[in-house]
């Protein structure tokens, strides 16, 4: 799990057929004092983090199978938290 | 799950007996702006992603499983989306 | 497994509904010299690991799916000892 | 999944017995262009992988799991593709 | 799987339960050449590797399941293989 913050939001029209109508966020890792670290990751988001958020990052896909309703989707890393600001 | 570029394609003839008839591509894992970071992976592409585009990567391997007819292949990586421009 | 260094802790009042009463803490990679190196994780902590404390992070998810008593957890890594000083 | 250059071979006398008989290669990530990047990965090869051939690793374990023929092995990482020149 | 170079033991009181017993080795990644890279990783050492030997790391939790006689163990990475010298 990362702590993240939200760098922007990725459109993608040609996708995966599992993957239709979620919010896919680009999260670039941080430090604790906020400095940039390391490579993004690209997360779907469920419970509404805006642009900047701090949020926790998980690369488990057990909660994409279900929100996804689909238990051989490709999609697994999600947003499991926003940090209270 | 990354945002990567397409950097270029893979030819291998030998190669693992599951991985036969599909298309590697070099992804290049990229922050929000385009800037290159941390070291490229290799993914499978079945969405016809073209040399530069923008992809979402996935380390999830469920959906080679199923591409490739085998529950035993090693192929893991796979592109599940295409960022549109 | 990472040598860690507790840096902080975060509160998420939005957040998935299996991560109630968990405490997510910032953890830092360090070298055996207790210098910095790579991008935090976030994780667990049920052993009342301290600021500033040295810790050993798992990124397996059981103990969570044991701790949280929901096989549907994507909540994973977790300090797993505290390094005596 | 990696694309990587072979770096070198290891021996091992002393090791988990799940891992007789087979052949440990040190693989260094790399760009498109061949620029070393990351930490070098240890992998097994069972498709004659020369010292500085280009090669694509999995960290994906089933390979493993069927050549050691044993489903406790913890040796994971596999050669799955030699890169044609 | 990773080339690591054992750079110290961890000895730590407050642990998981499953964690008794077990010797905890700091593995510092390297390059063929022995070049440092990477942030060191926490692994079990059932194989009586000594200071500054060189160790073949695996990711994989299924020999600590077998060794810690817990299917619930968080505890994951061991050393699997020393390097002759």
């Amino acid at each position: 799990m990362m702590l993240c913050r939200v760098d922007g939001n990725i459109t993608s029209t040609v996708k995966h057929p599992t993957a239709t109508g979620v919010r896919f966020l680009i999260c670039q890792p941080i430090t604790a004092d906020g400095a940039e670290v390391g490579a993004p990751t690209v997360a779907v988001d469920t419970l509404g983090a805006g642009l900047h958020a701090r949020v926790i990052v998980t690369t488990d896909g057990k909660y994409m199978t279900e929100v996804l309703k689909s238990d051989k989707t490709p999609v697994r890393n999600s947003i499991i938290g926003i940090v209270d600001q």
